[in-house]
């Protein structure tokens, strides 16, 4: 563990995404350098700082083991976001997690360690929890029993960060995230509702009976919540829930939705508890660990919402341009 | 899940090892057919039942992937036992847990969920739990923190078969075992010891200080206590414990195996706490759980240990006949 500086190269994988591109220009504007590591299958380039000297992009599979060894090389931390973030994908396609998860998680473990890299952080997921029956879940609940395999290759990953911290000297940072949304995401309800009703403006199909109700963070306060525990907890394993003290139901996110694109659709539920299988309908975290931090998010879940849908009517009346 | 009689075939990984072979023996002796997959790296085809054309060994790695479709065909259930049996290997080489731990059972799952077999049953360790702050421990204490790769892996393995059971249909059970032990094996601590005192009788070395203390269970108990847990427990996903509710010293066992050898030789402990990177010192189940199906083993842990001593000495005594 010695000769790196705490102020070394930052890796950040899945750094083009998401959520790792916030964390990526975050990390710049504190002076880091950032050495990205993004399939660009989901993120994109262009969602990176532009013109910085401090951020380089190694465009990788992380499933591969074909991954690079410079961008390790002195590093004082690797922040492993990279996953596949669609959780319906990964039950069709049973190998899907398996890859992009548990195993990318592997071999970006592998490389921290060849390099004597001593920090990890990693983007766990509420999903670990399977569906709770103690709700908010505390970070102590047990027996984690994932419904999903993109829950299963989190659980996986959670234990490879824990067993490598212990095994090889390491300091590890878990963060269970809830819901994480902005308007410049491709993925998730919000986008998928509002996608659906470009295509049919009369009709808004929502998958379930609408009573899912899940709690929303936003993307830049969760980097903020994750940059506060990685700066102040001090175990050798650290995991922290991240998320709001409030859920959204799924018939409000839709409600809201169609108000936000003028209020002419009529919604259709497909019914059942659950919107596809692997889905866990309801859960809550329990946020009193990183509160004892002394951070909290600034919103509620329905305001990461509302915000949510006001950023992405905003881009949609000013597109980005196209390159 | 149609068409699988409840008494199809079993298959059962790992069935010529040291707990898969006396759960093979076993379920032949209740009249079932069953299928063994093995690679045949630390089990032995001599360990299994000889001469019953209701057992068939196939010899595989199920970390290749190349995992024989047959035996899956109209099995009822699938006992998934396999896995590397060294955790200090697992910290040396770390592609060892992942490869014959993690992959081997997504491998195995899903040639399960091709065939539509109905059960899976799995094989965890009480490792899953890390150094558990509270002792004993019951199966809904977290986080779980594994401290080993073999722990990760085991915790991997326990976060796919939930998924499976939840996104397939599938009905599950997760074991979580204490040390498991018998005469008859080839690894573990009182194998260990032997083996020391056969190079050098006048001087045992100890790992640790002697002062790590775990719980050990019979395999014979261990099995007896799965096949209740399978007959009687009836959740998509069913965990329990199995273990004994006393813990016996490192120092005790150590010298229990000096008297037993004679008596002449001294003990020296190398010191520390823990005997090598990853290894648990202490662990101590709660089998509240099973014990309100009925079930608790007959023996003491430190029983267990007496009578797996005096085996070792009969079998010394009384040489295997080599092929």
């Amino acid at each position: 563990m010695t000769g790196h500086a705490r102020d070394g190269p930052v890796v950040v994988t899945g750094g083009a995404g998401a959520i790792g591109s916030v964390l990526s220009a975050r990390l710049v504007g504190e002076g880091r350098t950032v050495e990205v590591l993004d399939n660009l299958s989901t993120g994109s380039a262009e969602a990176l700082p532009a013109g910085s000297a401090r951020l380089r992009l190694h465009r990788c599979d992380l499933a591969s083991a074909e991954i690079p060894d410079a961008p390790f090389r002195g590093a004082s931390e690797v922040w492993h976001l990279a996953a596949n973030a669609d959780i319906r994908r990964g039950t069709a396609e049973p190998e899907t997690d398996l890859h992009n998860g548990t195993l990318a998680t592997a071999h970006v473990l592998e490389r921290a360690r060849r390099a004597d890299v001593p920090r990890l952080l990693f983007s766990s997921s509420s999903v670990v929890y399977g569906l709770a029956n103690v709700q908010p879940t505390p970070e102590a609940y047990g027996p984690l029993l994932p419904e999903s395999l993109y829950g299963a290759a989190k659980l996986a990953a959670e234990g490879l960060v824990s067993a490598y911290a212990h095994s090889y000297g390491m300091t590890a940072y878990i963060f269970r995230f809830a819901n994480v949304i902005d308007g410049r995401m491709n993925h998730g309800i919000l986008h998928d509702l509002f996608a659906k009703l470009e295509r049919d403006p009369e009709e808004l199909e929502v998958l379930g009976d609408g009573r899912q109700a899940k709690s929303y963070l936003r993307t830049e306060e969760c980097v903020d919540g994750m940059i506060t525990v990685a700066r102040k907890a001090a175990e050798t394993v650290n995991v922290y829930n991240l998320g709001a003290e409030d859920r959204t139901s799924v018939r409000e996110i839709a409600e809201k939705v169609v108000a936000a694109h003028g209020g002419r659709a009529r919604i259709r539920y497909t019914g059942g508890e659950r919107g596809w299988v692997g889905d866990i309908p309801r859960h809550l975290l329990s946020i009193e660990r990183v509160r004892a931090l002394g951070w909290a998010p600034s919103l509620s879940s329905t305001g990461a919402i509302d915000r949510t849908i006001a950023e992405m009517l905003a881009r949609r009346r000013t597109p980005a341009p196209r390159p």
